[in-house]
């Protein structure tokens, strides 16, 4: 038996935002989007994406910070490991990417901890699983969500394109509708840790 | 920086089923689970229950164990804590008392694992939530889940109004209407486990 674990959260007020340079998405259409999901896997096998869980508290309820791209899709920060990437090398290269300053001395220092969750994507296809479906013998990515221990004060680079939204878990849960499977059950899969 | 979890998985064939006395229900509808639930509350303050996770293979697919009351109302095994009872001796009783043999000797050996979920019951009523909503001070139930790690071989005494059901993950998966938000959200909490 393992004792509960811990997730520090500290006030949305207790960090600092700043912009940077768009990031621009690569794809401009889900088309495009599997498309080139295709053309990776054939050179390169399964895809490995890491995403970050980075939670802040407010009016004393936690709340998830998600990239929002133009007026609906939110995302969470993170991104695809280059293959043979170590994945927490790799969401902390990411995080850099999406959030961090462009100045070294200012990039947080990312502290990745616990697996969240892992999404499966068994075809070249918008649905993803969180299991790899009976029968399928060669997924076509693995996402895997990580819990980000944050200090208690950070500062952010937002791409000038992207906003930062740090969104309640009240929000979240049970709105498949406005944030898809993976954010919209991130609440259960935070439930057992101690804040 | 913590390892995978892992949950080991042997085939449903590998266990025995049996079946002991009817463990009836103590309420015949919600409105009377909903008015014993406030009596308690009113003499021992907020009600924790246990439930149990139990994980079994099949056609090379996770499967958990769930008990049917009548045709259609799935629920996992376990239940409430007396007042200041541990909550890993407490499911331990309830596993023994839900599908444990009568004889002392032929009882599994529960081994209680990691926590899967926590979930809120703000108010008399059936919905729960992940988190305790804010404003909330007063919660009338919490309510843990927990992975049961089997042993290979188990001898299981089921009760004679129930049936014990091996369903797999895929079934559980996106089937609110069917099983509710804590099962129906159970394969989530998993997807972090390596099997």
């Amino acid at each position: 038996m393992v004792g509960s674990p811990v997730v520090n959260m500290y006030p949305l007020s207790s960090y600092t935002f700043g912009t940077k340079e768009p990031k621009m998405e690569k794809d401009t259409s889900v088309a495009d989007r599997l498309a080139r999901m295709k053309v990776n896997y054939m050179k390169e096998g399964m895809r490995t994406s890491v995403e970050g869980i980075l939670l802040v508290q407010e009016h004393r309820h936690p709340h998830i910070l998600l990239l929002q791209i133009g007026n609906t899709f939110c995302k969470l920060p993170g991104g695809r490991l280059k293959p043979g990437e170590n994945e927490i090398e790799g969401l902390k290269r990411k995080l850099s990417s999406k959030l961090g300053a462009n100045s070294l001395s200012l990039q947080p220092d990312w502290q990745i901890g616990e697996c969240a969750a892992i999404w499966w994507r068994p075809n070249f296809e918008t649905v993803m699983y969180p299991y790899c479906p009976p029968h399928i013998t060669k997924p076509k990515e693995c996402k895997k969500l990580f819990i980000v221990h944050l200090s208690e004060r950070e500062y952010f680079a937002v791409p000038k394109n992207l906003k930062l939204l740090a969104v309640p878990l009240f929000e979240l849960y049970d709105n498949v509708h406005r944030y898809g499977p993976v954010i919209s059950t991130i609440p259960q899969q935070l439930s057992r840790f101690t804040r």
